[in-house]
């Protein structure tokens, strides 16, 4: 039951853009990108493909990604392109080159905006099974469902690029983190490739809804064992 | 990650009637037009296309939408037509008129009317990312995060039709507001075409979703940033 | 925006039991028919069609419907009939001869389940847009938004079957009444066709869930209208 | 309006596979396996199959089962084998040998979770109606709505094969117990065939949902029939 993600899904350059385009319908259909909100990219070779700026998520086709070249530097023009890069587009390079990340996910999810508000520095939660779907810092391997998940919390700023140098001074902070809370913003997360950055998102969203919903019972979400029936 | 959304989805002549049909269904789907709840209308050269009264949305067809003619300003009799227009007809006609929507969104979001609950003359919130979804009042592009989305609201009457007058004063009083709240009853919003209209639906729902969650950990939704640790 | 709803959808002879299976599939993707709860019948000419006992509701069949002939007082024997009649026959008999309904829909809607525990004699709630929706008790036509929905709750029993003579006696002290709660139970609705009572049941489950919503924010669901903000 | 679900979906063999990947789709897109969480095992002959370890439930595919044999009591070797078995291995065996489970499913259910922090030794529920649809512990048939629900919870442990001795204690103590929940973790079912699990399992967390929600009213889910209005 750990987080392993399977071999048969990762996803082969041809798909990289199909993979997007499936995995941002599903995320919208779970409520994750209303309006035109969240965005994702994916590193395949040499390109970094980015989903486009305002645009309605669930109806994406897989020409309407930006690319990026990450040799050359530069987004690689094409005449049928007709939107513009995400604004988010600074953080995904940031990400892919930092954590060497394949695939990054970025959310408004309400549940990971109201855990930036019950939370000061870093949400915490501990004694959780699903724990054990999160990665560990450093070492290889996931957490133990007694360890405390820990995600940084970075404080928001009006354009998304002007988060980029404090995401990578955070990452630097907290080496190997599997993902960054932005307050009053939302969550991006990350995994080699596309589907384990989906099983982080949907594993963090999981237990960002169980920790609001023990502060409403009045329980910690990081307290001891068995201090909920004190 | 503004709400540019994108010129794919502006949408032709011919397709008026089946976006009608395609959004209701999506909107029921998600939980926005249970019973024969809320409508819409779409404006497509001189013809409003309008949801029938007491009708499923998410069984309409084509063929059910009324039509009115903006010139003669009268409806399109046609031997097939079964449905007797909407009551909300002279709200969308005013809001075709007054704010040169392409398209207007009615539901009776839970969401909507809980909002309406708890805020007295607008609804406020500031300092969520999902702000930037929301266009300004009267100059171009849209709100900053750190903006304050004010929604007017204005109180129920018997009948839709008596909430044309006050629809149109408030419209002018607060001139390019993006959508208005009736109390115990909905939220009215438009946009330049339908899926445009769309975005603001869903962009609003979630603030509004945010807001009552907020209000319910004891955060003030319109609150100074960091006040929710003091 | 009434509920009149609309001619296409009366159900002919040869639709009931297709309806029957559709709308149950429905039900249960809408989280209103867990396990195997709540059940529906539909009476066409002199059958009632009713769904079998201890069925999981979205894998129904055409065939699988239990019939009863009205006219002899029995069901009707099939030879690939294989599951007995469910135990709200007689609830669903009484409601098609006392208030001559086409259609009933019965749920463990955990709203409706709240609502019984928030409201000892009956559900009340008032000056909501979406009380448009409920038709009133004795008169044509539907309630004004500033009417008082009002539902009777009785108490539940070991079997359904002991329901049926507090069914009929509540239905002759509340003549007209759209809806039946039973307390711990769930709620019966009831229409002159299938998709009539399927609106009734959308748009009551969606007063419940208001007033439990407004119940959780320390607002009263039948207060004078401004008193949430005294 | 039991439990008692219906002969058509007793697996046959060759279904046993395809039943858990149906089923399993279904559970995910109800939210009960976010990430890759849960599992389940249906027995067929002399032989167990089961979900792998660390996949995306959704996802799976027939081929990818584990299978175990149970007379050898050795698992099945394939060539195209390329996940390792769930970590739940040793409790479905354990289900299965003791319990004589046809199927089990086990979710992290948030709501099984939560209901474990705010009950300490079981899990107890009366008089709800749907208390029909849990069987009795020894007895043939189902409780009565009048009767109380009790579902041991048993603390967790770092691996899931720590739990098996506990488990199998419990289910000692607790002889026809028709569900498991671990503290902190989530819950266990399990049914003759898989339908019957997931109609337990289904019901169950509605009873779940229902008493978390009335503790969150300040109703007690094992108080005495009125006490709410007192």
């Amino acid at each position: 039951m750990g987080s392993d993600t399977n071999a048969r899904y990762i996803p082969d350059e041809a798909d990289a853009r199909k993979n997007i385009v499936e995995l941002c319908k599903l995320l919208y259909d779970q409520g994750f990108m209303a309006g035109t909100a969240g965005g994702m990219s994916v590193k395949d070779g040499g390109v970094i493909y980015i989903t486009p700026s305002g645009v309605q998520k669930e109806r994406m086709r897989a020409n309407d990604m930006t690319m990026f070249d990450t040799e050359k530097q530069q987004y690689i023009e094409r005449p049928d392109q007709i939107y513009k890069p995400s604004a988010c587009v600074p953080l995904f390079k940031a990400l892919h080159q930092h954590v060497d990340a394949g695939a990054c996910i970025h959310t408004h999810s309400i549940n990971a905006v109201l855990i930036t508000l019950l939370f000061k520095e870093e949400f915490r939660i501990s004694n959780i099974e699903n724990i054990k779907a999160i990665p560990k810092y450093t070492e290889p391997g996931n957490l133990k469902n007694t360890d405390t998940v820990r995600i940084p919390i970075i404080d928001n700023r009006h354009h998304e690029e002007e988060l980029e140098e404090t995401l990578i001074e955070t990452l630097r902070k907290n080496p190997g983190a599997p993902a960054i809370l932005v307050r009053r913003h939302g969550v991006f997360t990350w995994g080699s490739n596309v589907w384990k950055a989906k099983v982080i998102h949907e594993a963090l969203d999981y237990l960002f809804n169980c920790a609001i919903q023990m502060k409403q019972l009045g329980i910690d979400p990081d307290g001891e064992v068995g201090s909920e029936f004190k």
